[in-house]
């Protein structure tokens, strides 16, 4: 009998490629290190029961902003401009600092778990302070540090925040969960000489380049008149895709910069929520992933959208896709979890040991309860998942092999504690705001 | 001090008009009696503690199929001629009966309750059983009888179908929760001969017509080329909007049908959900607004849905409204959730006593937990209701005066029961389907 961590066990486990079944999932030392029917041969420190329970890979939420958590619903249903300039920018003027940027991330942290996030690419400042607040929760994150031209939180210029992200490379090189990217803001907001810097930086510590790119209608007129081309031509144009790329948003580009995208292997952060309560607009991906683009799920920050679920914006954006394509084959719901999980980890380039239950992985993975009236009849797991569900359906996250919430407890935090915080921060951003 | 049924104390409760505060409600006979700070001269014989609670009118499902409540998740991501015709009809053919209609709405009106509905109008067949399960779980329905010139069901003529909906409507004329309607399927299965007799019978007995109308592009160009107009204009044309009509689906009208629909105190129940799934389409509705139609919200049946959630609804109608019209600010989030719940009463012809928290309303109230990670900060209850929650967050629902589900527990039937019967019809269907 081999002695591991834990034994999940009589589970639905999720596959993209065989059969979906009743199955056990043998876990140790953070890894799958077994997938099968009745599994005998472990001796395991715990065992979890998950008869009518679906084992689901854990979601890649590929675009988040956690540090803003304290925003949620500040200010809804403005125009974008008014948004920013009256309620987003002042207010973070007015808080940012390490501390709030710890205290935010911590609950943003915290509520992702709640949604079956196992991993985030985020794009804020104070990385250092998201990355101690997701160690804290227990799960994965990718902190890309924001680039801007212009002064941000307590950096004048864009080089100190470059040496910042390779002083901070250096400290978290060997941590479990924890990886920097580099993160140009956009191409409105970071010139061409930054944007170059970033991503010979980015190829010189084998970094991810997460970019904000064509989110509005707005920024490809501008970038037209300035550069005379598009945005992913422009970017494409001084060389800026030879990096590990992903964009965010991502949904005015014409066919030829999808084609560009695919021949670079530059992946889409799709933020279908946030797109359509700004109404920054809406594309037809199906385009995309004819052209090959590799396609990721993201929620972006709750100040736009406004929860972290994951189950939302495969449901939304899956919807949504049929009715853009007049076609309600498109999207289906296998490929659309696929999409949130497995291509997620390849958008992140982590699908060689992230995004799917196979042995050899690592054990991040998700339970979701079916025995209640909202899951039956229950004829397609896949369906169900993206079309019947809410997170709170989600039971339990394992992350790196590692309870992180069990019964929708959060395990390394004390969630009352983090109630009383945000409600400390509420009253405080009332006040500034409303004065 | 008046002996009272029920005190609420302490909740956040939702107002249309004034501030939504701090208050207490008071609720005996099945009415609110009393809405206020602090209520003192009441002896209650029992008080719920709604503190880190909001209370919430509760939400008007305006087009739902209950009976259909087994075929949730059956066939997805198929082309509608598909799906009705290899999946639901021939499933219907095979297993509707009174029985199965009964035991299909009772898991129906449990999950409605778990949503926060606290009415619902159906259109379906055998109504008298959907009414006997609405009756068990404690919730208001408004039973639509369904009218087609082919067999349906048990009858074989639309004048048999006439003669029930007659009986019903004496049998529970008295009836607390439950109303019959007539329900005329379409204009393309229900000829003028009988869309005339049901809605002369419909001005006779007082009752509400609800049919289905404009879903899909082939509806519209049918009508077109069959009686040289458009649905809205045809059913105008003999007089079917003199009756009391609400249209279900409604996305294909011009702005003279729309006209048609205001000038006749019409009402529409969206259903974006499955628009968008079945890639039926989508239309402004901010049109419909500007033209002074009324609007509501109802989830269609869990097959093409698949669950029955309106904060999901409503998040989404906002949501694709603003990108639709290139606006955030169409459709905010008060007017959205009046839409869900006094503009439902009004769209059932109701409102006198149902949609909002008022002194002299029927109390069917909702309370909603806020004391949770997911619902920090809270800025404006309003948009955390339409932007951030899930139905999971709705813990109490209150009809009629009656306690009908507590802290997520429904009160009137037993759970177990309801998921152990679903998975005896899931196994049959599956096997029926797949054989």
């Amino acid at each position: 009998m081999q002695k591991i961590d834990l034994l999940i066990k009589n589970g639905l486990v999720l596959d993209f490629e065989q059969k979906t079944e009743v199955k056990d999932v043998a876990i140790d030392d953070g890894k799958i290190i077994a997938v099968g029917k009745d599994l005998k041969n472990y001796d395991p420190l715990k065992v979890i029961e998950a008869q009518n329970k679906i084992v689901v890979p854990g979601f890649a939420n590929t675009h988040t902003h956690a540090g803003m958590s304290y925003f949620k619903g500040l200010a809804d249903d403005l125009p974008l401009m008014k948004w920013l300039t009256k309620f987003i920018w002042p207010t973070e003027k007015a808080f940012l600092s390490p501390k709030f940027v710890y205290d935010a991330a911590l609950i943003g942290c915290a509520e992702m778990v709640k949604n079956g996030i196992t991993i985030f690419n985020d794009m804020y400042f104070f990385g250092e302070q998201t990355a101690k607040a997701a160690e804290k929760v227990g799960i994965r994150a990718i902190l890309g540090e924001g680039v801007l031209d212009a002064p941000v939180a307590n950096y004048q210029k864009a080089d100190e925040i470059f040496s910042y992200i390779k002083k901070m490379n250096e400290k978290f090189k060997e941590h479990e969960l924890i990886d920097f990217a580099i993160a140009p803001h956009a191409i409105y907001t970071c010139g061409k000489e930054n944007l170059i810097k970033a991503k010979d930086l980015a190829e010189k510590l084998d970094l991810l380049l997460h970019i904000h790119l064509s989110e509005t209608r707005q920024e490809v007129e501008d970038c037209i008149k300035k550069h005379g081309m598009r945005p992913a031509q422009y970017l494409n144009s001084f060389g800026f895709f030879e990096g590990k790329v992903i964009a965010a948003h991502a949904i005015w580009l014409d066919e030829k910069e999808q084609e560009i995208l695919a021949n670079n292997d530059v992946s889409i952060a799709i933020n279908t929520s946030s797109n359509l309560k700004l109404a920054s607009g809406f594309d037809s991906f199906k385009s995309y992933i004819d052209h090959n683009v590799n396609l990721s799920i993201a929620t972006d920050s709750v100040a736009s959208n406004n929860n972290l679920s994951i189950i939302e914006e495969m449901s939304l954006t899956a919807k949504l896709q049929k009715v853009l394509n007049d076609d309600p084959t498109v999207l289906p719901a296998k490929q659309m979890v696929k999409i949130a999980t497995l291509d997620g980890a390849k958008a992140l380039d982590k699908s060689a040991y992230l995004g799917s239950i196979q042995i050899g992985k690592k054990a991040d993975l998700i339970l979701v309860d079916i025995d209640n009236i909202e899951s039956q009849p229950l004829y397609d797991p896949f369906s169900h998942l993206v079309y019947s569900l809410s997170s709170e359906q989600i039971k339990d996250v394992i992350i790196n092999g590692k309870m992180i919430m069990e019964n929708r407890k959060l395990l390394n935090v004390d969630e009352n504690e983090l109630i009383e915080k945000a409600r400390y921060y509420h009253d405080r951003i009332e006040k500034f705001t409303s004065s």
